[in-house]
């Protein structure tokens, strides 16, 4: 009781319960009843994407105040991305006309393998960068806390704290998008590796004979299936002379040809745009089943952006993943696509922070004095 | 202090520690020194492998007192297998010597997907068994507590007690013999995966057009490197005319070939034994490659027959996955045979009980008062 008092004290101190009245029992002091409060505190979350860079401000309920979404220019030099990153996260704070002092820091996403205590991109095959220091330009413009993260963990704390992941142990999830990439939340935590470097999904050698992949290796799922492998595909079947749809919908601008326009093609019938369509959910489908026969998670996530295909999408994918999983294993393991919209990864990265103030417990102290 | 004194004396009263001396210190009462005492009571482990029915009784250190050897003979009835495991859980009990109440229980690891609250065998590709119960038939024999699990989680469970596994929270085991499985511990537990049916890494298909595997998929890993397959392989090569040392070594009787005679020929330099070796190697150090990708284990040990070719298996194995895993990521991952030899399983199978043991804490009546 002691305890428990203390910890509620503290809690009203840093404003994140009220009290909403008193409960109704037959003897006895009748008891305080309390809420929490979610609109005095903000978290800021970036979604670094090799198109856009989405930055949003939210509170504690994911209630979003301020989103800017700057193109990421990923031909630029990381210098410039990271300045953009900055002039972004500038954008939502001033514009959120939130007190900078109810901030509890910034959540940062991208794809690629990080040291996150070095706040560095090891390597992000999406980027082409190599050992690019992220933290530190930050962190001279903002004296806040700052957490950086994988993109796909990042959304996998969004499902967590505010999607289909709320309440389950054990869950996964998959990033469809230029590239691709995974995370695992076991236990209720997310899983990080031996040395947090866990998730390259994309990276499971599938067609042992398959096309280069960015990463340098061969037969790689996201060389096979994800958005540009999908492109590149079209790209090389028209060509070859093939005649599609796709052409027309990009003004015969190759370069121009993305998952989406391919995708919208299928959906018309278009034998081109089905054929790459079918090759990339194949793959997609045999990693999903390689993953529910030696992990045999209760909810797989598909998270990116492929997954705005839809039904479409999600109806080929799980029959394929029905024919690969292993009888028995697959029964318990379900599909889903991703219903928290195109700023999952935004709010997952902002949800770091909020993990971060309830683990802190009786030190609070330490993050809200700044 | 009262709770350890209850705890220490509990444990005194089940002779599992006993009192060595006095310890010395400059002043106070001396303390009593502890010592666990591992040898007044004993686990009973079986080994079901498609060849060999393998039972031992050992104590709570894994010093094997007893142990018998019985064919499988897989292609009997399911109820013939079993009463020889029932016969060789006899043998053991009763040619040990030990006094029957001093038995803590029997575990039992088979190859398969298994329902372990049931006792069922739900499907072993294997055995080509199908809902089959193990528990009910065993149950009827001996009064004490059984425990079913799948081998390569038997195979981890030993690892972690008195193996390579010792002291890491999180590494994985891969058995490479007849069928090929794995089994994950992570924060120091079994995974289990949702409905317990996770680890089926045999079933991950790598090669879309590969072979047709005993699980009725197309491309799985056990139906392109495991030792059936690796036999199989050699048949096919033999068939269509290849000349071999291999035929020789079987006495020309095809049937004969194991991975065992393979490997020995493919050491001699045998072309044909080195294609299936390197075949098989390819597929295996492309999942392990895969799996250190997507989860990063700090430590992957091989089980299982094929880990007898020994360092012949293992260069060749690292050079593979060295070439399939991504940069950054592999570097805290060793990938290494089992050095727990031949009972590895039945004495993992065996500490299913002991970790039972320990986890009642207080309640050890419930496991002693039989």
């Amino acid at each position: 009781m002691p305890t428990i008092m203390k910890i509620i004290d503290e809690l009203m101190n840093y404003e994140l319960i009220k009290v909403t009245g008193k409960g109704e029992i037959n003897r006895g002091k009748p008891p305080q009843m309390l809420e929490f409060v979610s609109n005095n505190h903000f978290v800021v979350g970036v979604d670094v994407g090799t198109t856009f860079i989405s930055t949003i401000i939210m509170d504690l309920s994911a209630r979003i105040l301020c989103r800017q979404v700057l193109p990421t220019m990923v031909e630029q030099t990381p210098d410039e991305v990271i300045d953009r990153i900055i002039e972004s996260l500038h954008f939502v704070i001033s514009n959120s006309d939130v007190e900078k002092s109810r901030i509890l820091g910034i959540g940062i996403g991208m794809p690629g393998i990080l040291d996150n205590e070095a706040g560095t991109i090891l390597f992000s095959p999406d980027f082409a960068w190599e050992n690019i220091g992220l933290l530190e330009p930050i962190s001279k413009e903002f004296s806040l806390p700052i957490i950086i993260e994988n993109v796909t963990r990042a959304m996998a704390m969004g499902e967590k704290w505010f999607g289909e992941g709320r309440g389950l142990e054990t869950f996964m999830c998959i990033n469809l998008g230029f590239g691709i990439g995974s995370a695992i939340v076991i236990d209720g935590e997310l899983y990080r590796g031996v040395s947090g470097k866990s998730g390259e999904l994309g990276h499971m050698t599938i067609g042992r004979d398959g096309p280069l992949c960015k990463c340098g290796n061969y037969g790689c799922l996201e060389a096979l299936s994800s958005a540009s492998a999908m492109s590149n595909s079209a790209r090389v079947l028209i060509k070859s002379g093939r005649k599609t749809q796709i052409l027309e919908a990009v003004n015969r601008d190759l370069d121009k040809i993305e998952a989406k326009t391919i995708f919208n093609a299928a959906k018309d019938g278009d034998p081109l745009a089905l054929e790459v369509v079918t090759q990339a959910i194949e793959y997609i489908g045999i990693a999903i089943a390689n993953m529910t026969n030696v992990l045999e998670p209760g909810l797989i996530i598909l998270e990116g952006g492929m997954t705005k295909a839809g039904d479409f999408l999600s109806v080929k994918l799980q029959e394929v993943v029905d024919r690969h999983t292993m009888r028995y294993v697959g029964s318990h393991t379900r599909v889903i696509l991703t219903r928290m919209g195109e700023n999952v990864a935004a709010i997952g990265a902002a949800s770091f922070l909020i993990k971060r103030l309830f683990e802190h417990g009786g030190n609070a102290d330490e993050l809200f004095s700044r």
